[in-house]
């Protein structure tokens, strides 16, 4: 059933149902709590706390457990799979000391553990939500509207002021990335806070009152002076830092001089499939480099260097 | 250059160069305030102010004819247009009589002003910009993460805190919505609050940790009891009520049987390939109709029933 490109990337494998229709009922909630099966992820600040088995990481743990390491400020409800109900706790950030001495607990930041494969693909989809979401509370403890606390309800799927009454929802926040080509050359560019040597798909914010191609067009030209014309989908990602959801585009350029938006970027060029090719496989002689295939970037790069996929 | 489907929806023919770059400039935002041909959207609370010349409505006021309406609490850079800068100013919601008596300014709501034409669609495509970027500051004059006042920065388009340093930014929401299929036939439903005999493309905002193929599998399984296969983007169109980005969708339905979530619908259920052609024309027997063109499930109810496009 997800044979779609998205597919492909990473925190996208999430296999949990997320039972939206039941988030409401404070007796669902209770219920998903007590069960012998529930079991939660746990984050603190916006760091992953995972068990150490002596056989590798474990995201998992028991609400006693997680208890043992911090207090919870949140707990919210991710979804059900067939292992039994599965949250997300957030504790506060802790002191390096805190875990200092435990070989059974092991804090590591979730890019980590992706692009080293320390979590299977379905945990690292449930932590793109947990994480993503926790966060988001973590963010919003005041009321945008009327500067008052707000509570969380709906099993973490919404805050509420009791003050104005107004009601906030964990959306995440639509970025287009985009690879814009022409013929057999492609562009990318690199921030200078990339690792040496590598480039990237550019991407940027959709903002309000655009549609996704005109976002896309908007973007290369503020970032690269090219102006485009055709623009396809090719696939999304949703990406935990701290909640984005990545729009990836193939783009059809218009012009080639390159004028480059150096607020955003460090270097910005043209490079030919064969480069592409050889960036992707890491055997560039330059030493050019590009995303791992966790990020969405990885894959519209290869899909149109070797699937052929066109604007 | 915009060739794409997308182009075709509702609000989303924006003309306007947002000259991003330039944003965090303030000597660039004054210089477009004093500009001789800046002229400026008014919007009073949510509602748009527009000018009754006598022979139509004109969005546009010059600086001093808005200020005479109301007070500015927000003035934002939309971009430039062959004509000059174009603000949006942010006043208070007007009472009835403010404008009685005076035919030389009108109050009308923006679907009234894009489903009736009373305006050119470039024009539409800027109040979706400005509307929704006025909103985003009314309903945010406070500090998510601290709950201090916030302050409008970057000609509109983020509000700082001095209390704890957070920036916030005004990202739209991301909203799935898509024609679910199979074969000749196609699943539509209907919310309480639709007119009489319209049925729409089933929708739900995207969540946190989700693919935008997973996001429309889930929301038809929730509204509509359907399983859902392959997942393919047909348009998007940006929707300022208050500040969505529908991301639209053809879906193929794997099953037929319907368990409609009669929380968020008032029916649900299968329509022939004829049905919507009638419907689409206004000239169904049984008196069902669907959106108008002005909205995104218009197109892709045209896209599958005329045009062949398939999941």
């Amino acid at each position: 059933m997800r044979s779609e490109r998205s597919a492909d990337t990473g925190y996208s494998a999430n296999p949990l149902d997320r039972l939206a229709a039941q988030r409401d009922s404070a007796e669902s909630f209770a219920a998903w709590r007590a069960a012998p099966t529930a079991r939660t992820i746990l984050v603190a600040g916006d760091v992953p706390i995972l068990r150490n088995t002596g056989n590798g990481l474990d995201a998992f743990f028991d609400f006693a457990a997680a208890e043992r390491i911090g207090t919870a400020q949140e707990t919210v409800f991710l979804g059900t799979d067939d292992r039994g109900p599965v949250f997300g706790v957030l504790i506060d950030t802790l002191e390096p000391e805190t875990l200092q001495g435990r070989d059974d607990v092991a804090a590591l930041d979730l890019r980590s553990l992706a692009t080293q494969g320390l979590l299977d693909p379905a945990t690292l989809g449930i932590y793109a939500e947990g994480k993503s979401l926790l966060d988001w509370h973590r963010r919003h403890g005041f009321c945008a509207r009327c500067g008052e606390r707000t509570t969380m309800g709906a099993a973490g799927w919404k805050r509420e002021c009791a003050g104005c009454g107004a009601q906030h929802f964990p959306r995440p926040d639509p970025v287009a990335i985009m690879l814009v080509v022409k013929g057999d050359r492609c562009v990318m560019g690199r921030q200078a806070r990339f690792l040496p040597g590598i480039y990237s798909c550019l991407a940027g914010f959709i903002e309000p009152g655009e549609t996704m191609e005109d976002a896309v067009r908007r973007e290369l030209f503020e970032e690269s002076g090219i102006r485009t014309g055709k623009v396809r989908y090719l696939a999304s990602q949703p990406w935990p830092f701290p909640s984005s959801l990545m729009i990836g585009c193939i783009a059809e350029a218009l012009t080639e001089e390159l004028v480059v938006d150096y607020d955003e970027l460090e270097d910005c060029r043209w490079f030919t499939r064969e480069d592409v090719k050889h960036m992707l496989a890491g055997t560039h002689a330059a030493g050019f480099s590009c995303p791992p295939p966790v990020a969405i970037a990885h894959h519209l790069l290869r899909a149109w260097a070797h699937d052929g996929e066109t604007p």
